[in-house]
């Protein structure tokens, strides 16, 4: 079986497609042939080997993907073959809440991941698709799904009519403005683009601010509110937007801290945070039981994830290169034959 | 001014218009010139003195209602006359927990109500009414609106998927019904009425079970959920439904207690409520602060509750009567010119 | 290896010592040899067919003990040969919340139990005994214990200064009654002993009160809070307590109802629950993540369950005997040499 | 009656003792004597225009306070005079969450603060003072004694077992170690001082470590627990200390943001927090609701907070200049004869 790894070094340069041995599935564990591989900012960076410089070598990348089971070990109850299923980020967070021992198994390192032809899972650590959807939409929700549910529904507890800010128009962003819209909620978005904060109010946000025209975004996302400011933020710039995040936020709201585009490390003023009782609330995607919630919900919904483009499984390092682009709307994904 | 009370004794038949001297605004009080009123089942339970004989007489009865601001008294900075309010139901639940002190400022008993031309009410002690909204369909909400909101939002966490299974069609019922929509829940209707469960399923309920018809209706809707149960039961009936509603409810389930339309007492078997998990939670409407989150929900999603028939100030009797004969889809309301 | 187990038909003179093949540990599973056994009310009425008269047969009774790992199966990393452990109720109930298939997974009925001289239980389903206890005392942990966990900490969230009414002393009455002291609630007790109140008194309880001097003790409680009433009552009787329970409970207050000492079914008015905002939360032990945080508390505090009487292993039909008498106060235990 | 008061300026030496006139109760308004006044830094700043330079002058300064009711108003029913009361940090926050209205009715700015002989508020605004105190130890528990509760209760959410980190071993910080210490917590304080880590082991903490001889006591503490972490880090430092909170802090564990006396701004990695999950929640005082649950622990317990020094009225200014020097253990008091 054929697949991708980065091998000698990191860089996308590196990132090679080798043969492996095939996999058989021990105790309690499935054979999965993957169909479909979602690709999430944090795979780029762990190539690139800025994720996590002391990542063992070889690897294989990806955390979010779609297979088919197609051989089941002793004991295996959940699934049978022919099931269409999909890993979870954290192999080992099932339920409850995370721990060091958990986030130690994530896929796409410090575990191999999804970009290659068949994988070995634990029967535990895996979720049944929503039928309606195509395999490339469905391998779209593991990491981005999960983790605007967790923000939103797990952490966030939005409820009907609260103000929900999203940060920007990338793959968390656009499936949080679909959920949000599901839970009641009245969405704002910003971007740079005024074409693709057309595409999200199609999408089903009320409220659009392109923070290139307005830098000072938070204070117009504040007056929209009528200057009691939003509920909920989806921060996903990190210490780049936190400041401006904290101004658009109401007195007591909650800013969900997921993503840090915009830079991780930056001189920022705490006061705003206690002064105005905000929880800053992180978040690192979530259990299988929170994946199996949201999956009810996308059922229930007919929600499908954006697609930007998909690739072929010959071409996987130019689909990192188009999302290192920055130029999508939607999901970068991979198909695998 | 003009009001309904019972005076030298229960009953509907003792149901009188009286004129009374006019009122006038204390300090942080103000005056609401009233136009509309909804009737609730315990508006009819108290005018006969079933639900609390001990009430003191003269009374003026109901709890929902919407007016006009006429007239302010010192202090008063919330509202400015002209502005369209409701008083709230609890008018010393202003946020916070229930408690003894705050359930006994209720409206329509032990305190006077909304069934007259004039009403004095504290200004911490009303909200300001949707501007989508007729004055009927705003009157409907105090009760009926906030008990569902209390139920799904803030003791249920109804999140997008949820099963949500609602006894019946009365007021709380039909609203509880589109708010649980509005959340993303998928809804589940009892009632005894194939044409009823039509109309629910055309305001969003996905679901519908006649419970004359299917006197197991708790099993049929396990069914209907594969065997899991649903989430969380808006519970209307009470102790002669209450063990089928729990052979509906899943493992770790709810079931909010809200009516006793069914009856109060009965023998129960409490045995599945520990041995399932399941969580009990009696709701008696709920505060300013929940109202207020109502509001912003209903506004922006232009939920209008459903008004059955509007009755003139006149005939406050024969609407009490129509209430009390069940006919109704949606709620019953008096207009006061 | 010698198992206690109900052969041909239930009934304590059906229970009976016989031999079994030995164990050993497939992938993931480890064996272990037992020490101790505590008894629950459940596993008396198990054993006499009253709990589930469908139950298959053989079964080796009781849910609670303690033993030693002494062979563990491939893959098996959690726990090491010497470890001295606990079981857990429902097997696969390791953390989140319940549902049909964790609690399909309890000991002593439908699955085996702990009354023998050896097990085989998953690696997950485990936990490591806190270091200060005997083995009798642990043994007390699993069901006692994790019930009052659930029901004060995780549904209850019983904080400093909470009024928690715990009916009567029965094994989780007292392991309530000291747990909810370390969590500094102040605590009530009824019983029909003045002696056993003594003890409770001893262990931490402020106020006792005799429900056979005093019939009237929900009144009786609610006087002892100023006419408030009590934050939380852990409910042990069942259908012929509950009224008594909501008479003492405040408005907005929490019934954990885990037992049904006093008879399950009844005739019950349910207004109080919704009049009163009350929840009434069903509560069947709880998960291994609950399980690991009251042994962090346990050790933390020094908590000792109380043991009344400790039988030896042949002994094991004597043990119900006497537990079945209800004159222990304190855990009924079996040593397993 | 005499007041302190910040009139042409800001800055210490601009404090003043001057006569106002008598106060009188306006509707639903009480006159309070005071008795005695604690100081928090917040005071300290304020009083030297770094708080808000944009505060209106002349202000009384001071926010905590307790004072015996001297007269009452039309209408009240809370109080009677000879009540002994504090008066609550933000006036409108009676109960539920904050608001920006709420916020801005603080008392020592915006609003007139505690430093004088009578104030006036509304019955609303005020508690009735724990029997137990004296005068000098219930002044320190509007700020301190709520802030710590609203960390570790309300938002907190700590149970028996959980490891509490504290930071300090100033007012909130030793009031915060009291108080987990109720809740069954594991407490970890730091101080610069290994004489402070002595008094603050005598009052129930576990774990001391000093931050000036080990600098990188974040991973110090994550040590003292196995290299798990602490459960809940009450965060007075700011922004200077927040990276080593992060470092001390458990997965998916809580930081209340409760003070900034290392420094407001500096530059911050905020990947630790969405990595490990962490929420980092600002605190800002607390409700009247919280304030009433406080109370009924301290009096359960009998917590007494910690008086350092008291000054008479006359030495207001002495007071501050001690509170600047840093050098007190517990709080500093002005009596008011």
């Amino acid at each position: 079986m054929r697949v991708w790894q980065i091998g000698d070094g990191f860089g996308l340069e590196n990132l090679a497609c080798v043969e492996r041995e095939e996999l058989s599935a021990g105790p309690g564990q499935v054979v999965i042939a993957m169909r479909a591989v979602s690709l999430n900012f944090r795979d780029y960076m762990m190539v690139q080997g800025f994720y996590n410089p002391r990542q063992r070598l070889p690897l294989v990348p990806c955390s979010d993907g779609v297979g088919e089971v197609i051989a089941v070990g002793e004991g295996v109850s959940r699934v049978v073959p022919g099931d269409r299923v999909m890993p979870i980020f954290a192999q080992a967070w099932i339920c409850g809440r995370p721990s060091r021992d958990k986030l130690k198994t994530t896929l796409g390192g410090p575990l191999d991941g999804t970009l290659g032809e068949r994988m070995v899972v634990d029967q535990e650590s895996l979720v049944i698709v929503p039928a309606h959807l195509s395999d490339e939409e469905a391998a779209c929700l593991p990491c981005v799904g999960v983790t605007a549910w967790n923000a939103l529904v797990c952490e966030g507890r939005v409820a009907a009519g609260d103000r929900v800010l999203i940060l920007g128009t990338g793959g968390v962003a656009i499936f949080a403005t679909q959920l949000a819209g599901v839970l009641g909620a009245e969405v704002f978005v910003t971007s740079s683009s005024d074409a693709k904060l057309e595409r999200v109010k199609a999408l089903g946000a009320a409220h659009g601010v392109n923070y290139r025209t307005t830098p000072a975004w938070g204070k117009a996302i504040k007056a929209l509110t009528g200057g009691e400011g939003v509920d909920h933020v989806v921060e996903l710039g990190g210490a780049g937007t936190l400041e401006e995040s904290l101004r658009a936020v109401r007195i007591g709201g909650q800013i969900s801290l997921i993503g840090a585009l915009s830079g991780a490390a930056q001189e920022l003023n705490v006061l705003p945070i206690l002064m105005q009782h905000v929880r800053v609330q992180g978040i690192i995607v979530g259990s299988r039981e929170m994946f199996e919630a949201l999956n009810r919900a996308v059922s229930l919904h007919a929600l499908r994830p954006v697609v930007d483009r998909v690739f072929e499984f010959e071409e996987a390092r130019e689909a990192f290169e188009y999302l290192a682009s920055g130029e999508h709307f939607g999901k970068v994904c991979v198909r695998i034959a």
